[in-house]
């Protein structure tokens, strides 16, 4: 393998290296850090298919680099630095129960909030106070399957690196556009390049495909049990609704963010009305 | 309290009637003695609305019976064995890490596929071979909101009263027609009955929105990682995809099953095309 050079063997839980990466399976540990851990050969591949800066590839020395990985590093010609860990190592930086032996160290990506509106996308999807790791994860890996191009957290919403965001967000987040911030003072200037911000209450008098999603539009989705706060509601432009025909309260928030994501994909390829 | 008198006080987890209870957390167990476990008040309350058959409603008595269970319990003037345990027998009967303290133990409902398909409803859901009980869940729920009449859960799917599958369908098991059968049978059946089935495939050439969902039609979906066989693909009617305009590879399974479902509620109100 040409990259053995670059190898190094790690054996102890208490080596340093170790003990720093250690403390990102906390967000603290993260924040400090400005790295993420994912895990398992399809996410890392992923993660090089789409040029993310990766700090570490840490291998179980009693499972060997997965060739497909191997061949993957070669493709790219990528001189990344490559540690071969114990089993114990690999353990106590994995968050999984059966961990798939293979771990990278991810920079996180630096995107400034006013680039992401400078753009000026046409379709946003605002995240607030959204609470459940996997609802979230789930919500940006349908986000990318819509064509969402920017997606801004509120603060108070889950971490976007939490180890069970990534998993279930699947490689999308590395696809995406993706920043955290205030979201109070993000939507006026959404609002002034043009974007009409368009919220979800089960008391709102549209059906979510009785309004024309065509334009340039952010979505904004909130709280899996309360929904969207009122100050929040007061901002946006619009109000929509998902229609229970049968008997169920509500739908899981995911679901529910998928439906008026995938309605813009159908109003623009079939028109709106 | 007017059902005191029917009042049990179990301490022992050694006790038999705990004993039987236990074993109701298997499949097994559930299997032979036709009855499943549901934990939570708001559960609970569900099922006496939907006019469930309740065994035994089983409480902390370091917690109470919650006064809304009671409320409920006499609004609707039920005599509903109700038993008073210990906290390690609540423990050891509950399946969530923080218990409520209050479970139930409800009959199975038997409804025969005959009389599901005699109905003649309009709107049916088959999974075929989803594994996860989250997915399961999560899917009757959504079925349940866009108004699906009956389910036939193939028989490798996972089955129906996992506690994980009940907890995430928040009571939309209770309003919903349920019935696991060989779907292999069921498909010529519910066509003979004039209902059009429909399935999923990345490779399908009509959208899901371009197809008429207005008729009687059976949506089918199939297991997260494999899709439906190609077996399966042979006997339907028609195949739609779901386009992925971004980057993701695919969608979760709940989501792109919701999508489904609310389109044919979407063309109820708006019209086919």
């Amino acid at each position: 393998m040409e990259s053995e050079k670059k190898m190094e063997v790690i054996q102890s839980t208490n080596n340093p290296r170790i003990k720093t990466w250690y403390q990102l399976k906390s967000k603290k540990g993260r924040q400090e850090q400005g790295l993420y851990i994912i895990e398992g050969i399809k996410l890392i591949e992923e993660a090089i298919d789409a040029k993310q800066e990766i700090e570490a590839l840490i291998f179980d020395q009693g499972k060997d680099l997965p060739e497909s990985l191997a061949l993957h590093l070669e493709k790219y010609d990528l001189s990344i630095p490559i540690v071969s860990v114990s089993t114990p190592v690999i353990e106590k930086l994995s968050d999984t129960e059966t961990p798939q032996g293979v771990l990278a160290i991810l920079k996180k990506k630096n995107i400034e909030i006013e680039k992401l509106l400078e753009n000026q996308f046409s379709f946003y999807l605002l995240i607030d106070q959204i609470q459940d790791p996997g609802n979230l994860g789930t919500i940006i890996r349908s986000a990318d399957a819509a064509g969402v191009q920017g997606i801004i957290l509120g603060n108070s919403t889950v971490e976007l690196y939490n180890s069970k965001v990534i998993r279930s967000a699947m490689g999308s987040i590395f696809h995406l556009s993706i920043v955290q911030d205030e979201l109070d003072q993000i939507i006026p200037k959404l609002q002034k390049n043009g974007v009409k911000v368009i919220g979800t209450s089960p008391y709102a008098s549209k059906t979510y495909f009785e309004v024309d999603l065509t334009q340039k539009v952010a979505i904004i989705v909130g709280n899996e049990a309360k929904g969207l706060s009122d100050s929040r509601k007061q901002q946006v432009d619009e109000m929509i609704k998902i229609p229970l025909v049968g008997k169920a309260e509500s739908l899981n928030v995911a679901m529910a963010t998928t439906l008026i994501l995938y309605e813009r994909v159908r109003q623009m390829e079939k028109g709106w009305a």
